[in-house]
């Protein structure tokens, strides 16, 4: 087993390659383009690692780790399409510095291209990888519509919610983490633990996600602290907090969510203050520390080394920034 | 074999179901609108056809020639956005019924589900029609980036444009013909010479598309006759017209392709004037000769009986609708 720069290290190298020098330049370009702009590859490092952790050389796996990878780009072109995003990781989303049209076009043509990596291996291998890879595409697909759903209807419950990150973000790591396994060719019984493990990790990153948009350090947070309460998301705080606060601050916390301001400084120190005082808050804070055992826990089921299973669990903890 | 009505017959049920009752509804209810709107199912009849050639139940085929069409109207969607056109087989194109995104999202769901197919047969030909599937799709976004290119260039020649026209359109017949002899376990020569047969079809196929845009019959051509002229669309006529016409005409041509016009009539005259003096649209009847023949040339080479040669060349001359 390596550590997790090593494992970046091992990727970085590919996504250079994936398409330079092919044409037409038009639809090629832009996929150079997102590739470069980087980001941690948490998604093909899960990958490498789960290999390794079933004890066969990473190398094998590095294929289907760019698969994920591309694929995960592929969804953030036309999701920033979508949500109109002028910015990703700092610079120009595809359909800003070209078009919309680009965007779609070479969005389409890296879903292609991420099947097309599954070719490197043997049919059975091949076949275990395409069909995980297009059950799992299409819940993401399917998670991207319920978040456009949410965004207008006004009776998403708390299992509709988690069931939309399961879908938009947590099936993917589980993937990630299975195609180790299946490239590893180990029992099927522990393909199925470790996407629980990456599944259940999911969401427990997401729900911090949602946790820190409100509650972070505006200094370690990267994104904008507040951004979620600025656009009214109706994420896990909001919707515990519709649950449990009195009729006064249900009210006023409905009232805050149907408005748009231009100074928010107001609106999300009151909506910080109900989320703390209805006990949302708190109840985000157990939901994520119960998704994170629950990933340890299917970890222990695991028939692998004790040593593999505490640089599961290191991962685990680094990932989600503290030791529970 | 069986006629091409039956083959027709044997699709038109599938369509239906294919995502019936699936959720989130606003994800696949565009995508069951548009395989509802119905079309000849050229692609899917082909599939089927060709394993029936190859002496195997068509029924085996289902699957595979679904994938096809499924993959077809994915690109139809994508297309129509990217077009900003408002109709499709007389109906409102999904991103005008519902929106954009709603034809981004479901267009991708349906280029997931087309894999999904392929997940009936064995891992063997699983691969072998996802290898193929793969390198057809990324040609045909190659094709459609190369027809937008062409709108803003204005060096495009005819090598150029019977790339285009092959990417955009011919490779997915050549596949769909050689995934019924994947499916039909025949040798890989068998499967290249149908490849062969089914491209050069479809060119020969786009290339009287092209002629009948500006000399067809207004009354079963089926789109409006001129419409590429008023588009000022670079095709086989007009490059050859701007290769073999005098100085004189060439000028008029270049001047007749640089205006947007409310009455047409005048500029798709004067346009056809110069296509049949220069000698451009006789060429493009002799191309579309050739590419005919060198499909039925291939069928020569094919081992296969006799009476299967005479039954595609048959379904040829229907679909290019003459005796040639």
């Amino acid at each position: 087993m390596h550590s997790i720069s090593y494992y970046q290290e091992k990727m970085s190298h590919h996504f250079s390659e994936i398409v330079a020098n092919k044409e037409p330049k038009n639809l090629y370009e832009p996929i150079e383009y997102i590739l470069s702009l980087g980001g941690k590859r948490m998604r093909p490092v899960l990958t490498l690692m789960a290999t390794e952790v079933f004890n066969v050389d990473c190398e094998k796996a590095i294929p289907a780790a760019t698969a994920v990878e591309v694929f995960h780009n592929f969804s953030l072109i036309h999701d920033d399409i979508m949500d109109d995003a002028p910015l990703r990781r700092g610079k120009p989303t595809v359909h800003e510095k070209w078009n919309i049209n680009t965007g779609i076009l070479s969005g389409d043509a890296m879903l292609i291209l991420a099947y097309q990596y599954f070719e490197n291996y043997k049919p059975e291998i091949f076949q275990k990888l395409a069909k995980l890879f297009s059950k799992t595409a299409l819940e993401v697909c399917e998670g991207q519509q319920y978040d456009v759903d949410f965004e207008t209807r006004t009776d998403v419950t708390i299992s509709d919610y988690l069931k939309m990150i399961e879908y938009k973000t947590a099936v993917l790591l589980g993937a990630a983490m299975k195609m180790g396994a299946i490239v590893a060719e180990t029992s099927e019984e522990n393909g199925n633990l470790i996407y629980d493990f990456g599944l259940n990790l999911g969401i427990a990153f997401q729900l911090q996600d949602d946790y820190l948009d409100a509650f972070g350090n505006p200094e370690t947070f990267g994104k904008q602290v507040g951004g979620d309460i600025i656009e009214n998301k109706k994420t896990y705080l909001f919707l515990k907090a519709m649950e449990f606060a009195n009729a006064n601050d249900k009210q006023q916390l409905s009232h805050l969510f149907s408005i748009q301001l231009t100074d928010n400084a107001e609106k999300i120190e009151a909506t910080k203050k109900i989320f703390v005082e209805s006990g949302a808050s708190e109840a985000t804070k157990k939901a994520i520390a119960n998704y994170t055992l629950k990933a340890f826990e299917t970890l222990e089921k695991m028939a692998i080394d004790d040593e593999k299973k505490a640089i599961l669990k290191a991962f685990g903890e680094n990932l989600m920034g503290r030791n529970v």
